[in-house]
């Protein structure tokens, strides 16, 4: 589900892939979520929101305080929710507040305003919920099902979509989508989450619920993905960024996870 | 502090006032604020969204279910606190999921998302603190001291910068705002914060802080009213809508609410 069709066997792609997944696996196993996971989401926050900034051109003086104001709103909403409301208005309050000291004002205004408020919506307000998934007692293993899910989703839905892919999907945003992608995505998110569960025993989620999951996330992955091509081809770029080689930005690493965490953050609760 | 000076006395403006304070306040004394209160903030924070979608251009079929959407935030934020980032989650994908099926998409997508991502922010992410302020033992003084002051802070700025200002404060953002209406906004915070717990007898704040209450209010109103001229111009617009006689729109009139109430309830936490 790449935007750009390349040759189906992407050796930087695989070789970034393969370093890097048993580093994550062996992070996320071995060292106690606080701070450590913690740490990770916090990182992956700032960065996420400096790429979507850089995507939309925030001036520097703008963004850099809300990167870091943003990295504020993730801790407050993982572990004080009683002040989300006072958090929400002491950083907004503080960038408006910059925005009319900086040049051009008031022209524009609403162009770095807007970017930033999605930014917090969009990315840190979805990213929070990977740390309400960890930090349950089946944490590690809600953890694992969300990545294994998502980027088998990902992964499935790449190569059966160059293979097999004849049907588009939605040209207007994202031109190489394809519905047999999408199918390749539900079944890749449905391999993933029962994988996940096998490795645990079925302990948590058995079978028939485990591939439910997975569906709905393979499905709402395909969503993920559309929303950050939008931003995207709406900002004129081609990657969000170039963080690992063949892999493009973090913003197109995470687009799936950002809008599967939640979804299965509450499925959880109903199944 | 108007951005446009006017006669001094626009009788419109003073009948328009005229008419409204007193059902103001007898609404306010006289019915419980669960739920009439509530109503009124939550019809406010509908309007004021539309009028920020309106003064964006944000096409109906956006605009209509983010300003629902909105309403179901504010009345989230008001009593299920620990539910805020599901519904932030719920709203902001329903919306994001929209914005992917109308054209034009993509382009032009965050400047759609954007501004709705900012009246979540700005307008409903601030109002909720009007419900935290009058949902305390001593609400009903709370939200009359909130009001008279920033009110007071408006009329006195308007009046004095009007007669006697000729310092420019800001002039490329709001070109008649003058120090000395400033100084007049600070002055009209403080008669309003202490009439208040004057008529109160001095029973939540003594006369010494309730001054101070009133100076921070006076002089973060004025903060407020520049942050909303500063989307006016960006927008294009003079007024932010057109809802009473002589005062412009909505978001005219509760532009130093929106950043005075949260002050104020950080306030009185401390002093």
């Amino acid at each position: 589900m790449r935007d750009k069709v390349k040759k189906a066997f992407d050796y930087k792609r695989l070789a970034s892939a393969a370093a890097a997944l048993p580093l994550l696996i062996l992070f996320l196993k071995n060292l106690p979520p606080d701070p450590y996971f913690l740490i990770l989401l916090l990182a992956v926050g700032m960065l996420a929101l400096r790429e979507f900034h850089v995507m939309y051109k925030v001036p520097l003086f703008l963004s850099i305080p809300s990167v870091l104001l943003g990295a504020c709103l993730l801790y407050v909403m993982c572990f004080y929710p009683f002040y989300i409301s006072e958090a929400i208005f002491a950083a907004f309050f503080i960038l408006l507040m910059l925005r009319l000291l900086i040049p051009p004002s008031p022209g524009g205004a609403l162009k770095d305003i807007g970017v930033i408020a999605t930014g917090y919506l969009y990315i840190i307000g979805f990213l929070v919920f990977q740390w309400f998934l960890r930090r349950d007692a089946s944490g590690l293993e809600n953890i694992f099902m969300l990545y294994a899910s998502v980027w088998i989703a990902d992964a499935s839905a790449y190569y059966i979509g160059t293979y097999a892919g004849t049907h588009k999907l939605c040209p207007s945003i994202s031109p190489n989508k394809t519905y047999e992608g999408f199918a390749g995505s539900i079944i890749g998110g449905a391999a993933g989450a029962l994988l996940v569960s096998f490795i645990y025993g079925f302990q948590v989620l058995p079978a028939g619920k485990s591939v439910m999951a997975g569906v709905v996330i393979g499905t709402v992955t395909v969503s993920g993905d559309l929303i950050e091509s939008m931003f995207k081809r709406d900002a004129g770029v081609k990657d969000s960024g170039n963080l690992l080689p063949g892999h493009g930005g973090l913003l197109d690493k995470i687009d799936g996870l950002l809008v599967s965490g939640p979804v299965l953050y509450i499925l959880l609760r109903f199944i």
